[in-house]
């Protein structure tokens, strides 16, 4: 009689429960399932690393709704839907069942919440810190997935939320500010995908803001071939966040999976109302303009302010 | 004027030119296509780590080769044509360019050699090990996926090419066993997906040899709920295996990326004359039987061989 190793126990005990159509109960090479009728595919991957994208004490069903959120954050930036996820995780060989029945529920609650299910993925150990991956796939109306190339000159800067908590609040996580209602640390650990948000016909351009709002509206200017001039005074910031009076850093931090989006000025008070029925408060921070892939920031005193950083960078 | 981080100067130099059709030239949040029409759609993920998967000092563009390979294989075991694929790449800031340039030639090669384009991914640094993930894309006709679940008592159990190449490839690789032509550590880092060999109407269930034969039809026969014999004389080791001379090894070991196979005996002549036009050796090495769940191999003598593991493990 053949056993299994522990991580068949373990993908079977956790993972299995998750499983929706087409997984097969995660019992064989790989899903099956048939595409939506009449709707394009979306679909996306992103990496998080332990001590690079969360902090390695950071708990295990949160790091997982934020690696599924993050993902989600794509999706709604396309104006695609979700339709189902598969994950890779690789942990160190002493990692107890706890860590994969936390990761496992953090997935459930937000299975739950946001309507889809896994497909599969696989679970390996490593030397080194908790690596893992996912990929999300989700569907859009044929033609009408939303796109960062589609920003014209004179198209409005718009944002949704609050920008630079997720920077703020890794700060807070780490104990480096004070965060005395965990707002702050709330916000980086589990961020807000804006499904539904960016609609064809509304939205002329959009992504997330991953990486800081400067750099991330630089790659936005950059693929539309336009400029852009946003007003520092006129980003949203959270109470909290204006709390901690570090503008610099919430103009460039990472972090906040908030959607900037361009918007036609026809199409403003129609956006507006869009985004009153979704329940997302959204901001008009700047306007695009025809200086190519020139980000400009103007501060209080209407002079272009100088800021230290575009963004964050894996590899400088 | 905002310049980008070095991680989208290398996706743009390197990536860029592997991305097909839907992966919008990896500038957006995600790619979008058009599932083929009529088709159900295949998908997969799975994790390789340095000094689990592979070896640190393996060349990059064969770490990315077998990257694709071990997933293509994936699809090879569901009866799947390749479509397109995700790719996260995690690896130490101080990585040159060398290594992405190196690994991304891999995957062209690759790309070339199986008909399928990268749709996206990510690309982050870690403070260990260098950690990939990869998700495949692939398509089936309606209803004809295989699947590990169709194997019946009576079905004849067969295999792809030989089997033990990959384990004692890493032992060679390692500089522990000879390998006097190089062809073990090659089976080792270069896997050859058996695509095209199981079709529906010709094979009642499949799976790939990732971890080891026995291990591997154990899966197979708790998905089935039959068991399995196998004459350990009759499974097809290469010349260079038998020189080694480890039989349990060839076994137990991972790595194989052979296919495992469940055919009828009315589909047996059928089946071969397939294997033949594709050009794959094929060997059939038992029989499925009524013992659920349990994989007896017969040794030399006719007795049942005591197997000092039944293959790899991440977790014990």
């Amino acid at each position: 009689m053949t056993t299994q190793p522990p991580e068949f126990d373990r993908i079977a005990r956790y993972f299995r429960p998750l499983a929706g159509p087409g997984a097969l109960d995660l019992q064989d090479d790989a899903a099956v399932f048939t595409p939506p009728a009449g709707r394009e595919l979306v679909i996306a991957a992103d990496a998080m690393v332990a001590g690079v994208h969360f902090l390695p004490g950071d708990a295990p069903n949160l790091v997982a709704r934020k690696l599924l959120r993050t993902n989600l954050s794509d999706l709604a930036a396309m104006g695609a839907d979700p339709l189902g996820y598969l994950t890779t995780i690789s942990v160190p060989r002493a990692t107890p069942d706890a860590w994969f029945a936390a990761f496992a529920a953090g997935l459930a609650d937000d299975q739950a919440e946001f309507g889809l299910s896994v497909l599969g993925g696989d679970c390996t150990s490593t030397p080194g810190p908790v690596s893992l991956s996912l990929t999300i796939l989700g569907h859009v109306a044929p033609g009408e997935a939303i796109r960062r190339n589609g920003a014209r000159v004179g198209d409005e800067i718009w944002v949704s939320g609050s920008i630079g908590d997720g920077a703020l609040g890794l700060l807070a996580a780490q104990g480096k500010i004070a965060d005395p209602d965990g707002f702050l640390a709330h916000r980086y650990h589990l961020p807000q995908p804006r499904l539904g948000l960016a609609r064809a016909g509304l939205v002329q351009a959009a992504m997330d803001v991953s990486d800081g709002l400067v750099q991330d509206l630089g790659h936005l200017c950059r693929a539309s071939d336009v400029g852009a001039e946003i007003i520092a005074a006129d980003v949203p910031l959270s109470a909290q966040a204006r709390a901690v009076g570090d503008l610099a850093r919430c103009l460039t931090g990472g972090d906040d999976y908030e959607l900037l989006l361009a918007i036609a000025p026809a199409n403003v008070t129609a956006f507006r109302a869009h985004a009153a029925t979704r329940g997302v408060a959204v901001t008009r921070i700047g306007v695009f303009t025809h200086a190519a892939a020139d980000v400009r920031v103007l501060g209080p005193d209407g002079a272009q302010m100088v800021l230290g950083t575009g963004g964050w960078s894996h590899f400088t």
